[in-house]
């Protein structure tokens, strides 16, 4: 038996929230650490997303707690319909998925497709330098999965 | 500036579910392992759980997946009102709270109480070789929190 994924090793841990930057000062207050800065998820022509199969231009803003088990991110989605605004919408601020690093996103995706998971949105990082794919596995593992290839890693590996 | 609980180490992500025997072979199926065993919270005059401050005889099933970053806990509660209970019936399957291991629950219960976040429910472990602590800190940090302290490590550190 094998790992669907390859992998088993959770990175990150990505919950959504309606003000990243009033969440991130807990957090960095609960960590002992200083507040690191917020991002984005970058220019919709670079970043090219797809949502439920259609293009999408939403957008979030971001940040990243590295802790030694894994990555903690907060997210402010905007208001249009995402993989993070709809969550929002529906379930509330709280944990939204958990992320493992592959290295090849479209053959993980086939795979999972394969098992009735299916792709939810999918994009390039905001400078390009990877791609991510957020997986539907709310009915079999209770939450959505995301994927992470970095291109740079690949050409490392 | 250091961690409020002394530790950043994020060690457990539990889920609550309705059935732990279906969702753990999907979770088994998925990580390329065989299924855990299941094992149950204990005998409530060994755990002596509490539950919003008053003694409670609630119970779950739990399933634990190893992984390398961090534990992986399905849960399945009783009917009986319980911090994994009320937030199935509210909020449903999915992720329920991370964990951090503590070396004193008082103390970590004492210093996060100080900061706005409250004592849900704690109890003994199954075979009393260490307790658990759920805090709600679910509107700065939008999760539940668990405390873990292993009795025997406390004597080995």
């Amino acid at each position: 038996m094998s790992a669907l994924l390859g992998t088993d090793v959770v990175v990150q841990l990505g919950f959504v929230v309606w003000d990243v930057e009033k969440t991130g000062a807990k957090f960095a207050e609960f960590f002992g650490v200083e507040c690191p800065p917020t991002c984005t998820s970058g220019d919709p022509d670079v970043v090219k997303g797809s949502y439920r199969g259609e293009p999408t231009r939403a957008s979030c803003r971001m940040k990243f707690f590295e802790t030694p088990s894994l990555q903690i991110e907060l997210i402010q989605p905007d208001d249009t319909p995402s993989v993070w605004r709809d969550f929002l919408n529906e379930k509330g601020e709280g944990m939204h998925h958990i992320a493992f690093r592959v290295k090849n996103t479209d053959e993980a995706v086939k795979t999972l497709e394969a098992k009735g998971y299916p792709l939810l949105q999918r994009g390039l990082y905001a400078n390009a330098s990877g791609q991510y794919a957020y997986i539907d596995a709310q009915e079999d593992l209770k939450m959505i999965l995301e994927l992470l290839e970095d291109f740079d890693e690949n050409v490392k590996g």
